[in-house]
């Protein structure tokens, strides 16, 4: 059963995504080591003794829609509320609508632990989260006194609508109108697919926040507006209203997350009487709804990144557990009677420790970019653009590293598990089929590396990444400085990593900059990987060379020894891919037919 | 909807297995290039358009069990038996009881396909074979009289029955007892899990092979007997007498193969009234069980990498034709109006390439390895000795290889496919789920890897494996001596990868050689992958040199051309963690507490 991992998040966030340093410099306010601690022990208990033990009866029941209600899982409507009471929600809100204001690093390690617990119960609370940013950030006076104070307790949840059947990586086609009635307010009619949480039984009112296009709108991304439209219109008073013309047509039968709706919605058919259309709220100004939604579609993508972690965790965890009670065989060396737990097996020891290495990695990468978050709300003018720019640069890798990661990690941990990784019961093989979801929504890996190879590395000319691994060189520099023998080749390892992420970055730079993009977007995702394994080593040593004072020291050194010398030597291949992959690639696109 | 690849399995069967040259030699007896293509256009369309159809409907309905009886999905009882009436079941047996004496290369491209049309069903037929082979091989000529005309003609089907619950890949603490009746016979009592269509209701009788202990049995591998146990006792005129003490106790609820039932199978509890105890036929000597059984796990083995191969192939075949179908987003140099099919994208292009690489590479592997059996068979003295230890030589790369290709290719087509990948009714995530069995049963590719390492290399003292990696070489030299641009830097890649593999050979001769079993099989899994790779970029590159006739070699030079520049340079780390990644691993196992 999962144990959420409070130890290894709280020295994560302090020793190697830069809390502590944040916290000693004073900007986090009043937060406190105490306060950390007690958040965070308190949210993985939750994970641990609330989720956990009812994430295997979710995958088991999925949901199930009847006459346009969703039924959740047993008990789920229950636990959300008890993870809503526990003020879960609220944790990164703005204290004028009743959060609690707390950095968005304490933020990201209880997510992993409420996704450890189980990712298809977690991914609805959050995608609330990401519906009160948007609507803190661009929403009316009137919409967030109406909406927020009952979204940030929890007491509504949120949605977000965004793909159709014809837009889903690509918004700009989306068909979905928005008709100004007059008074303020417009009326929706479209069809939105995969929306998760769309509909359910936790709330007794859904605020859907649409993508929708004016009928005068611009062709293309600079013609969608985003709306608000609860499922129960709201009075003056706050009670709620008449039924919106919003309702679920179908729900999805899926690989994994079983236990969470993903909703086809259809807005504006009329079946609930009245005039047709779903009546809606504008939510920022008219046309710029995708940049009101990217606000908040950056914390998502940082939220997804969690899920691999998460999953990575949890099948780690498992892996670990069997492969410590299943005997089979005798490993060489082994002087027990009988035969050996398998863990003794040197091929065994491989699996496991490359999935803690990826785990801790992953986490290291998603937590650093919380941190480049949190900083960049505590600081102003070029500080705060600094930070800006750092969260920017490392979103897209923290989503994609972390999710590719998930599912490498499941997928090992079905293998640790032989026969038994293949049987239902026996856990393993809900972690893979959840985590391969990860990789894809809330923009495929793919899109990420295309964001990362031509939004990010340009960023402030191309000084935002390269002040990156001249910090990062410090990391190795510090290993070689340590003379501890137990790293091993990490200095060195490190060192050659860091030389090829230089040499494809340039490469990269001198592509764009040649105008030859399709050179650049051949080799983004390989990229993106090679920028992911360098983080992974780095960030391990800065963790084993922290003094925590737990006496974990020599085990942190040791994993990163092992990652350095061989999880990170991959760099070279994939550097090698992005420099001279191109042509390879374009001269066998026939092949495809 | 699945075509099965009949033009690419016969020309990888001629031009990179090595079916012509036999054939020119005379190894082959009578067979012609007519009959090569008319059985296997045949095999593919009843894969093609009986099989794949049915796959779905498998998946969703699974088995169920009911006092004792399985039954399996809507028509498959029947497709089962059109498949038997075909022929399919008797292509490689001896024609002395029914069968067909064709070359296994044709056997594995035809299980190949029928494996791509549904791994599910195809895997019960391909059980029975294996059964027919030891029994062939080791069975008393009264057993094989009464079971072979039937098990060959598809009748009756077999099964394999090894596992018990604390023996899966240690199969020396086994538990299933054996008396002696003191009449020739014997009566089983124990438990056997995880046994692929131990009961359905495909055919009248199964034929149970059973590894089980006699009282008197020395401890270990050497005291385990093989015992021919049918569901039905067959009388005396062959007629079906009375029912035998063996029965389906319960099935498993499996991630994928929904189809196929995996049964726990229950011998002498005494349920059918009389004396306790499952009355079987001792198979070959009593206490050789093992190796009786081994002859059938080899084949079983390169089996199962067949299944590998066909998922990737199913997988690659499905994402390539969405992502033809599919618009979203304009790819750079896109000159159509509108969105652009995603198949323009190079991200996506990376991976269908990636998709079609290692599947071309794994059908090679596994076609090669049928080769060297077929050349076994069909040769005496050193030249046979040679070819058996080819064939073990490339039997665990084949099996694990093509597994893993099988996984990370479906997982590839998941995300070619983006959110509808994660829809169960597209079908993706269906070969996502089945392919993931492959690399655990018949051996996890961790027991394939010490097999690799410990008993292949050290073949005539490590001779053969030196002149395989010799023979390769010459493939590398003839594409430098092609002189052909387009293979790009095809000749240096496949230079430097053989290099590696020989640094990486060496090496773990010289470990084991030193009794360092520990550094030895902590590099197994990397080797085993290095040497997988090496094959791809080999064999893609014979593919390439041959001319086939058939327009298609500026196609075969540049998929090799991709996988020689973008996936076989992973040779190098691997190589580095075959040599150097001992040391951290084991400094690191304190990590796993």
């Amino acid at each position: 059963m999962y144990k959420a991992p409070v130890e290894e998040t709280v020295f994560t966030l302090r020793h190697v995504a830069g809390l502590s340093a944040a916290m000693a410099e004073g900007r986090l306010g009043e937060l406190s080591d105490d306060l950390v601690e007690a958040i965070l022990t308190e949210a993985g208990r939750f994970a641990t003794e609330e989720i956990a033990p009812l994430a295997e009866i979710g995958d088991r029941q999925g949901v199930v829609l009847q006459e346009g209600q969703v039924k959740t899982p047993d008990r789920w409507p229950a636990l959300y509320r008890a993870w809503a009471e526990g003020g879960w929600n609220s944790l990164t809100a703005s204290p004028d609508f009743g959060g609690q204001g707390l950095p968005h690093m304490l933020h990201v390690a209880a997510m992993e632990m409420w996704n450890g617990g189980s990712m298809a119960f977690a991914i609805g609370p959050t995608l609330t989260i990401g519906a009160v940013e948007a609507l803190s950030a661009h929403g009316s006076d009137a919409l967030r006194r109406t909406y927020l104070p009952k979204m940030v307790s929890g007491e509504w949840m949120g949605s977000m609508n965004l793909t159709e059947p014809h837009a889903g990586s690509d918004l700009g086609v989306m068909k979905t109108k928005a008709e100004r009635r007059g008074d303020g307010t417009y009326r929706l009619f479209g069809q939105k697919i995969f929306i998760t949480y769309g509909e359910h039984d936790f709330t007794d009112n859904i605020v859907h926040l649409v993508l929708a296009r004016l009928p005068d709108a611009p062709a293309g991304t600079r013609g969608i507006s985003l709306f608000l439209v609860p499922k129960f219109l709201v009075e003056a008073d706050g009670a709620l209203g008449a039924r919106n013309d919003v309702f679920c047509h179908s729900v999805e039968h899926k690989l994994g997350i079983h236990g969470s709706p993903t909703c086809t919605m259809i807005y504006g058919d009329g079946r609930f009487g009245g005039e047709p259309g779903a009546i809606g709220w504008l939510v920022g100004e008219e046309n710029r709804g995708l940049a009101c939604m990217f606000t908040m579609m950056n914390n998502a993508r940082l939220a997804v990144g969690m899920q691999g972690v998460a999953i990575a965790e949890a099948a780690t965890q498992k892996a670990i557990a069997y492969a410590k009670e299943r005997t089979q065989g005798r490993a060489p060396g082994w002087q027990g009677s009988g035969m050996s737990p398998i863990i003794e097996h040197p091929d065994v020891v491989r699996m496991l420790l490359t999935m803690k290495a990826l785990t801790q990695g992953a986490r290291a990468i998603t937590y650093a970019c919380a941190h480049a978050v949190d900083m960049a709300h505590a600081t102003e003018g070029e500080e705060a653009r600094h930070w800006t720019e750092r969260a920017s640069l490392l979103t897209p890798i923290a989503k994609s590293f972390s999710t590719d990661a998930g599912v490498d990690v499941a997928s090992l941990g079905v293998q640790v598990h032989g026969g038994m990784g293949f049987i239902e019961e026996t856990g393993a093989a809900r972690l893979y089929r959840d985590a391969r979801i990860a990789p894809i929504y809330e923009g495929t890996n793919g899109i990420q590396a295309i964001d990362l190879v031509t939004r990010k590395l340009p960023l402030s000319d191309g000084a935002q990444v390269k002040d990156f691994i001249a910090e990062l060189r410090g990391i190795a520099a510090a290993v070689r400085a340590s003379n501890d023998p137990a790293f091993g080749d990490t200095a060195a390892r490190l060192e050659a990593s860091l030389t090829d992420l230089e040499a494809a970055t340039e490469w990269l730079g001198t592509a764009l900059g040649e105008g030859r993009q399709l050179d650049a977007l051949a080799g983004a995702t390989p990229y993106q990987r090679l920028f992911g394994l360098v983080l992974t080593g780095a960030y391990l040593a800065r963790g084993a060379l922290a003094d925590a004072g737990d006496g974990r020291r020599a085990e942190r050194t040791a994993l990163c020894r092992f990652a350095a010398e061989n999880i990170i030597a991959e760099t070279a291949a994939l550097k090698d891919r992005v420099i001279n992959g191109a042509a390879s690639l374009e001269a066998a696109r026939s092949v495809l037919g």
